[in-house]
């Protein structure tokens, strides 16, 4: 299959094409190039949600229940599920497996797992082409589910629409220990297993802690869930289509999408400086020199770093595409 | 105090000098970079070990065993204590002062926490300086100690000239379950709570998976300690300068200190290119215009960070130094 077969593959859904376009990606960046750029024309249309909470919190339960909701109303859906704890995706894979069982034999939903390679920010380059990829195939719905641990829950709100973060009573044993960042990034709440001891009173507890954004006015709703019977999911996804509208009539989700793609392109040229630019000046002996005079302390690093910042002026022009 | 006089206090081993001046680099980028240009003249001398292991493995007790050894001696010998899980240092802080009072008085020996901030990589960033003041201010060993998680490990090799690996027997179960990384970057293993069940039979497990460097033909020793008695600290001392002395025969300790000082230029590079370059080139009407076309899905991201790098060439010379 060549690039333009698997193109027209993935803007027809077809889910065996979706899948090898985003290993593709995963895997061999300079391959990927012109397959994304073909692809990436065809984006725009999806809503992202990103979910994110504590293991143990019922998340991926909670995923499986909004999946059938938004199946009832006959939207597409996808699931991009990201193991920050995980090198590599092995593990992951197997849950795929098991995950989509539920959903088989529905062409309608597509469940991923993408295992965040042990970086920090690896979140980010790893979804956000998988993102449009996904977007481009015609899935109206995409989430992105992670475990909120380290940066992963504020990669996560740079990467979507909208933020859903998935508490429980008990597992964060009290407001003031959770991480700010967990409560900063969220746009709504989904307070799981309703029906433990303490509910409502972390349910008061969170709320009372909560403050409209400065900017936007938004308020984060706190919805009462319990994804193993599905009580409270409808009112969830009501929640969240509430906020999505809230987006879409501030001019807020314009701006998260512009900076969403204001950061994609800048981890381009990052990733450009790093793996071409910067080691193609440190192979001269210009740079030998420079780093003999370092060596020898009759320069300091930084001295030696302004002088290599010198020499991008003079750096060709590459015709090779990122 | 103006920076002239810091550095003197810093060269004359002054210890409220160091301490200020880590932290001016800590806070203060800038303002630390004239302190830090004075002073990287008089480094280069300075042992450095890096220490590593699992949490509960009793690093700290074998690092004040080894100062004790080396203060026998008449060498000053300062203390870096990174953690890696911390994005503040308060916590760290207290532990200082009262790792301090073991040595309280003695002005021979520094001990300082320093948090990694959370960031993969930060690390490197925050003790190389922080490594090179200590230089100038004559301690003979500089121990760099960090929780062996994530990416630390790796990080603290690249940092140190001999890295010394602490296990104990029980705490990772077996040979085979130990992550990958810890093996590779250890030169030596200390082999501690010796005392434990079970400690010689995983020595010899060890042993038996470890096998000599093809470059080097360095193969990493296995010491059995008991830190909290001083158990084998001698002979692991032993240990660790015969390693030094294979690093000077071979021209180890030269390769692997230059790599460290390119390291240490291309990540000033790189922060440079982060905080100043970049943010410059995107501020202005031109990326407002690339970025317009891409949200108009006209342009690939991946094209328009091609055009962004392009830039690069004609981005002023900055007469500022990093």
């Amino acid at each position: 299959m060549n690039t333009a077969q698997l193109v027209d593959r993935v803007l027809a859904g077809e889910t065996r094409a979706i899948s090898r376009a985003i290993t593709l990606l995963e895997n061999e960046e300079r391959a990927g190039g012109a397959l994304f750029r073909d692809l990436f024309a065809h984006t725009g249309r999806a809503f992202v949600l990103g979910i994110t909470g504590a293991p143990g919190s019922g998340k991926s339960t909670l995923v499986d229940g909004l999946i059938r909701i938004l199946r009832e109303s006959g939207r597409r859906v996808a699931v991009l599920a990201i193991d920050p704890t995980s090198p590599i995706s092995g593990g992951a894979v197997l849950g795929d497996r098991i995950r989509m069982q539920a959903h088989a034999g529905d062409r309608g939903v597509y469940i991923r797992s993408m295992a965040s390679r042990g970086r920090l920010g690896g979140l980010a380059a790893a979804t956000s082409k998988a993102q449009h990829i996904l977007d481009a195939a015609g899935y109206q719905v995409i989430m992105i589910e992670t475990v909120g641990v380290g940066q992963s829950e504020v990669d996560i709100a740079a990467a979507a629409d909208t933020t859903l973060v998935v508490m429980t009573p008990g597992l964060g044993d009290s407001i003031q220990t959770m991480k700010a960042g967990i409560l900063e990034v969220a746009d709504l709440f989904a307070l799981n297993k309703a029906d433990l001891d303490g509910a409502h009173r972390f349910a008061r507890q969170l709320a009372a802690s909560l403050e409209a954004d400065p900017t936007s006015g938004w308020l984060p709703p706190i919805i009462e869930t319990q994804a193993t019977n599905g009580t409270g999911l409808p009112a969830l996804w009501s929640a969240i289509e509430r906020h999505q509208a809230f987006l879409l009539q501030t001019g807020g989700l314009e701006a998260r999408r512009r900076n969403r793609l204001r950061t994609e392109i800048m981890e381009a040229v990052e990733r450009q400086l790093r793996t071409n630019v910067l080691p193609s000046l440190t192979r001269g002996a210009a740079f030998s020199a420079l780093l003999a005079d370092v060596a020898a302390r009759t320069l300091a690093p930084a001295d030696a770093a302004q002088t290599v910042l010198g020499w991008l002026r003079d750096y060709p022009a590459s015709d090779d595409t990122p």
